[in-house]
């Protein structure tokens, strides 16, 4: 298939792209089902999570942890069904090893007995690593579209 | 690039996790354009359909078409659009030669002149294997967010 | 892994599924950030955007970035952020070297202060090209879910 032959980017490139789709998967099912240590996991230990609804980022994976699991117990008690959906996922290698991968993000929540709706449209950008053969997130930033961007609520 | 040379997986993950994207783009496009001879093909003879909005799985193809043939009659004459989006897959072969494929999906419903609306946020785990070259489902299991979990209506 | 080993298609279809997946993340992103010539930049010079929602379609690059300014600046004296989603593709390799890639559309409107929302469901069907080593537009014909096929409003 000649468009297929005259393509640019490389097989890495395809590669990576897909292992992020992959990583994004399986991290945003553990913050989904409140495996709150497996999440902090794909987070480096100095990670960082900031987002525009917070004045303060969270710093490190210990802080990461807590967080989520504090949303995790309120959205149980609850009986609230939260979805991160990433999408439309870009990649851009930088000079430093590092990869920018950028993507819109749409967060549904279901109550039991309740109506799906969505709750916010974001964007995610996202400075990731590999350790040890795996890719981390060292740096998040959330821009809730809803929210002025920079700035806390 | 580095970040890429270092990875974990292989060629053939990568391949099979894009083949399944592929499969489910057209696989629920076979459901939601009322193609249900298509859609039933897309599991095994003895394919199962189980979800926790139904006391009973559709076992078979013939009985997987018969209902996706009396909910495309229903949607038709209620002039009403649905779209099934799969997403966040993550896909973990298994010791037997099969796949297990789990994506969040999202159900939208949209009438004639009206407003596109989130109809149903589930998860949809799919245990997946080969026929004859073609990724076929052996197993499905939904789970609406609204329900609990392993129970019916 | 046999199921892999076994598997229909190529090397080259999968990394075109993946680039196609990339080009959409990149152009729908100029759209919705206001980058209307880099959005323009996607088509190719005579590229054509259709949609059952138009009674005309914009015809050339020049008339689909001067669309896009128009709705730009409209979005953002309303202080309002759609974001496009693409997605369930589906690639079909034409004989002339062209491909047909076909995708489920959802476009998200969220107002600064305001509720994230659904704004429309829509089908995508593009006939892309390669244009010095990129993939560009040539036609897309869009279907809002909730008009009839092929008639404008």
């Amino acid at each position: 298939m000649p468009l297929a032959e005259h393509r640019t980017g490389t097989y890495d490139d395809t590669q990576l792209y897909l292992e992020i789709q992959h990583f994004y998967g399986r991290q945003m099912r553990h913050l989904d089902s409140g495996a709150v240590e497996e999440w902090a996991l794909t987070f480096t230990e100095d990670g960082v999570f900031a987002a525009n609804a917070h004045p303060e980022p969270q710093r490190g994976r210990a802080e990461i942890e807590a967080g989520a699991r504090r949303a995790a117990a309120q959205l149980a008690a609850e009986g609230v069904q939260r979805r991160h959906w990433l999408g439309m996922l870009q990649v851009d290698p930088q000079d430093d090893d590092t990869v920018l991968a950028r993507t819109y993000a749409l967060i549904t929540s279901t109550a039991q007995g309740g109506q799906a709706e969505i709750r916010l449209s974001c964007t995610c950008d996202d400075v990731l690593v590999r350790e040890d053969g795996r890719l981390k997130v060292r740096h998040r930033q959330v821009y809730r579209d809803d929210l002025p961007t920079g700035k806390g609520e």
